[in-house]
C-alpha cells in the first residue's frame, strides 16, 4: 500500500517533469524568440513546483513508510533509487536551482546568437552567471578535495578529479601517440563522402538508420535542431534531434547514430523508473549507449556490410566506391577543431581541454573573460591547432550555456564503458560480427537492453559495470579497441596500450 | 500593491497554462502515439493544478483587496476581468474539469484514428463519455431555458439558444435562396485551380501570405497537422497549423490565411491581458478575425490585385489566367460536404447543421448511436446532399473530441462581425480597396488593432462591437456583404436581404 502511493505521488511529479521536457525541447527546435522571457519564467516556475513537490514532507513521510515495507528486490531497488535522489536533490536550496533553471534558460538563447555573430563577448556575461551559480550549487553538495568533484559527481555518482586525472594519463599518453604514428602514415580520403545530399534524402536515410538500430517510431521521434540531443519527454515519448550539412551526409547520420543510441537505452528503462530527461544510471553511462552505436556499431565494418546498399540506394554516388573504401573514410582520424565531429582516437583529447577548462574556471584560477585564449592555448597543446575563430572554438558546445558543467567527462567514460560492453558482447556472442552483417543489430541491443537498460537509475554506474561484465571498469579495453581497429583502418600494425610505456610506470610508483 | 500581488500570482498561474497550452499544441502536431496516457496525465495534472490555484482563497483575497485600490480605468477592466473568469471557473468542480482534460486528450488520438479509419464506433464510446461530462458542465454552469444555453455562453458571453434561432431564421433564408438562385446561372470554373502544387512551394507562399498580412515570426510559428489550429503557447508565441494537398493549394492556403487572422488577434493583446490558450472577447468575436482575413481580405479582389504576381512567382501556371477568372474561381459557391472547405453562402448551413445536432444531443433526443444517421439526414436537408462516408460526414472536426460543444455557432458569429467591421472600416477609410491593392493590409490591421485586439477579454462581445462601431451586431452587414460580393463573382444582380420575404414577416408579425 506505501509503496503504490510512494508511486502516486511520483507520479504526479512525473507530470511536471515531462512537461518541463517538453518545454526544453521546444526551446531547443523551434520556439519563437519572442517568447523566450516568458519560457524562462515557466521553466524556472515548474522547477520550483517539481522541487517543492520531491522535496516535501510528504516524501520524506512516503518514503520513511514505503522503507518498511518492501516486498520484492525490485520494490527494494525502487525505493532505494529514489532515497538516493531525494536525499542528492535536497543538499541544493530550492531558490539556487530556480536560479539555475532560469538562467540557463534565457541563456541558451544567448549562445545561440552568439555563435551565430562568433561573439563570445555576447555570451560572457550569462556564461559567467552560470558559473558562479554551479561554483555556488558544488559548495552545497560538498566535495572533498575540490570542488569540481561535486559538479563530476552530479553527472557520474562517485567520480572524482583524482580518479578522472587517472584514467586521463594513460589515456592521453596513448592516443596522442597513435595520432602521432597515423599521421606518419597514409590517411584514407575523405574526399569521396563528398557530394551534394539533399537534406529531404538525408532525412529518409537517418529513418533507416533509426530503424536498423532498433528506435521505435512510435515511441519518439526526430527534430532538427541546432546542437544534437536525446530527452525523454515522458515514457514512450523519447525525442532525438540532429542538424544537416549538404555538402557532407556523415554530419547528420553519425550525429542520429550518437543520439539514437540514448534514445534506445530511454526506450529501454522500464516506465517505473522513469525519473524526467534523462532516466541512465550516469551520464557516462548514457553516453556509453550513444558512443556504442555511433562509432563501435555504426563505424565498424560489419554495420556497412548490411548497410552499404541503403546509403548506395539513396545515393547512388557511392555505387563508385568500394564499401571498404567508404568505410576507412568514414574511420579517418585527424586533427580537428571541432569536438562533435572528431575520430575515435583524438575525441578524447577534446574532453580533456574542456576538463581542464572547466576545472580552472570552477577553482576561479581561470576568469571568463579569459577562456578564449586559454582554449586556443590548450587546442595548441594538445592538439596542435589553434582555432581561427571563437565559433570553432570555445562557443561550439551547449553545455556551459546549460549549465551542465561537469558532464564533458562523460563522453569519455562512455568511450570506455563502451569498449568494454563491446569486449564482453564479443565475448559472448563470438559470431557477433557476422550477425551484424546480416543485419541482426538486435542481437547487441538485446544485451544491452538485459544488462543496461531495464536497470534505469536503480544502480550505481560502478555496480552495473560489476554484473554487466563481472569486472569494474577497465580503460584497457578502450585501448585495444582502437589499437585493433584503427590498425585495420590504417591496413597497418599499431603499438600497442602501454608498451612503450610501461618501463616509466614502473618507475614512477 | 495589491494589484501588483494580483498579477504576480496570476503570472505564475499563466506559467502553467502556458506549459498546458505547449503540451496540447505538441498533442496536435507531432506527439508520437506511445505517449498518449503519459499525455492525458499530464493534462489533467496540469488543469487540475492551475484550477486549484486560480479558485484559491487566495484569488479571492487579492481580488478583493485589489478592488479596493484600483488606480486607473486600465486597472478596473484588468480586476473586472479576472473576476468575471474567476466567478465561472468556479461553477464548474475541479474534478470534472479534470475529467473533461484528461478525456478529451485521449479522444484527440482516438478521433484522429477514427477518421484516418472511416470508423464512427471506433470513435462513439469517447464521444459518448464527453457528451455526457458536457451536458454535468452544463448543469454546473446553469441556464435559464435550455441545457444548450450554458454550453453558448462558455464562447459567447450572453448568447442563447433563443437569440442564436432569431439569428439562424433569416441567414439561412437568404444563403438558401442566394445559393438557389446561383445555381441556375453559370458559375466560375474551379477547373482552372488545379495543378501540381509542391508543399515546400506552398509552405513558402503562405510564409508571404502571413507576413504579407502582418503575422509576427519573432512571435508564432507555423507548423502541419491533421485539423488547422491557433493557439496562444505564451505572450510572443502564437503558433498556428495548416495542412497540405499537393494537387490544390487553396486548401492549405486559406486555412493558413484563417489561422493567421486568429493569430494577428493574439498578437495584437496586450501580455498583461494573457490569460490562456484563447484571449479574446469570446469565440465569436474571435472567429471574426479568422474569417476576416480569410474571406473579407484574402477573398477579396483587391488583395489579389496586389497579391497575384506572388502567387504567380511561386506557380508559374497561373501566369496563363487572368487574375478576375482566378478570384471568381475561389469564390465559386457550390453544396459540398466539409466545413472548412465551404464557400462564403454556403457556410453558415454547415454551421446549422453542427448546431442542431449539438443541441439535440445535448437535450438527450439525440443517442450518439444514432449520429451518423441524422447527420446525413441533416446534410441532405440543408444542403441537399447526402455524404457518401462518415469521413465525410460526421467524423470531419475535431470541436467534439475536444469537447467544444456550443463552438459551431461562433463561426456564424465570426462571418457576421466581419462584415460589420468591414462595413464600418470601408465607412471610415472610403479609399480602403485602393490601399489594399497596394498591399496596405496594414490599414485593416491597425482598425482592428485599435478597436479589438488590444481589449483582449477586458469587454464583453457586446460591448466591444458597440464600442469599436457604435452599434450592436447586426446581421444585415453579411447579407449585404454576401449580395454584393457574389453580384460582382456571378456578373449578375442578386435579390437584396430580405425583399421577398418582408411582406411575409410582416404577416406573421
Amino acid at each position: 500500500m506505501s509503496i503504490e502511493k510512494l508511486q502516486t505521488h511520483l507520479n504526479k511529479i512525473a507530470c511536471y517533469r515531462s512537461a518541463a521536457a517538453l518545454l526544453q525541447w521546444d526551446l531547443e527546435t523551434g520556439m519563437p524568440v519572442g517568447a523566450a522571457t516568458h519560457r524562462a519564467d515557466t521553466l524556472g516556475e515548474l522547477t520550483r513546483h517539481i522541487l517543492s513537490l520531491f522535496l516535501s514532507a510528504r516524501t520524506e513521510r512516503l518514503l520513511d513508510r514505503a522503507e518498511k515495507e518492501i516486498r520484492s528486490p525490485e520494490e527494494r531497488s525502487l525505493v532505494t533509487t529514489i532515497r538516493r535522489e531525494w536525499a542528492r536533490a535536497r543538499k541544493i536550496p530550492i531558490p539556487l536551482q530556480v536560479r539555475m533553471s532560469r538562467e540557463t534558460a534565457a541563456a541558451s538563447l544567448i549562445w545561440r546568437q552568439a555563435l551565430e555573430e562568433n561573439d563570445f563577448k555576447r555570451f560572457a556575461p550569462a556564461l559567467n552567471r552560470i558559473i558562479h551559480l554551479s561554483r555556488e550549487t558544488a559548495r552545497h553538495w560538498g566535495y572533498d578535495s575540490h570542488p569540481y568533484d561535486a559538479l563530476l559527481d552530479r553527472w557520474e555518482p562517485g567520480l572524482t578529479t583524482r580518479s578522472l586525472e587517472a584514467l586521463i594519463q594513460p589515456l592521453q599518453a596513448y592516443q596522442t601517440r597513435l595520432l602521432e604514428r597515423l599521421d606518419q602514415g597514409r590517411h584514407p580520403d575523405a574526399g569521396i563522402l563528398k557530394g551534394r545530399f539533399p537534406q529531404k534524402a538525408q532525412e529518409t536515410l537517418n529513418t533507416a538508420l533509426l530503424e536498423t538500430i532498433g528506435f521505435d517510431f512510435n515511441a519518439g521521434r526526430v527534430d532538427t535542431s541546432r546542437h544534437p540531443f536525446s530527452l525523454s519527454v515522458s515514457p514512450g515519448d523519447i525525442r532525438v534531434t540532429t542538424r544537416y550539412r549538404e555538402n557532407d551526409f556523415t554530419y547528420s547520420f553519425f550525429s542520429a547514430a550518437h543520439e539514437g543510441g540514448h534514445a534506445l537505452y530511454e526506450q529501454g528503462i522500464p516506465p517505473s523508473l522513469y525519473m524526467g530527461e534523462d532516466n541512465g544510471a550516469s551520464m557516462g553511462i548514457h553516453e556509453s549507449q550513444s558512443r556504442f552505436w555511433e562509432n563501435v556499431i555504426c563505424r565498424g565494418r560489419a554495420f556497412w556490410v548490411h548497410f552499404y546498399p541503403a546509403l548506395e540506394k539513396r545515393f547512388p554516388i557511392f555505387r563508385n566506391r568500394s564499401m571498404d573504401t567508404f568505410w576507412r573514410s568514414i574511420n579517418r582520424v585527424h586533427r580537428s577543431l571541432i569536438r562533435t565531429e572528431a575520430d575515435e582516437v583524438t575525441y578524447n583529447l577534446h574532453i580533456i581541454l574542456r576538463y581542464r577548462l572547466e576545472k580552472e574556471l570552477i577553482a576561479g584560477i581561470l576568469k571568463t573573460a579569459g577562456l578564449p585564449d586559454r582554449w586556443r592555448e590548450e587546442t595548441d597543446t594538445l592538439l596542435g591547432l589553434v582555432p581561427a575563430t571563437d565559433q570553432m572554438g570555445v562557443l561550439q558546445d551547449i553545455h556551459w550555456s546549460a549549465g551542465a558543467f561537469g558532464y564533458f567527462p562523460s563522453y569519455m567514460l562512455g568511450n570506455l564503458y563502451a569498449a568494454q560492453w563491446d569486449h564482453h558482447i564479443r565475448r559472448e556472442i563470438p559470431d557477433l560480427s557476422q550477425l551484424l552483417e546480416q543485419g541482426r543489430m538486435d542481437v547487441p541491443l538485446s544485451w544491452l537492453r538485459e544488462r543496461i537498460h531495464r536497470w534505469g537509475k536503480s544502480l550505481l554506474p560502478g555496480q552495473l559495470t560489476i554484473q554487466a561484465t563481472g569486472e569494474p571498469l577497465n580503460p584497457g579495453y578502450y585501448m585495444d579497441y582502437l589499437c585493433k581497429k584503427f590498425g585495420q583502418v590504417y591496413q597497418t600494425i599499431l603499438p600497442r596500450p602501454g608498451n612503450r610505456d610501461r618501463s616509466t610506470d614502473r618507475k614512477n610508483r
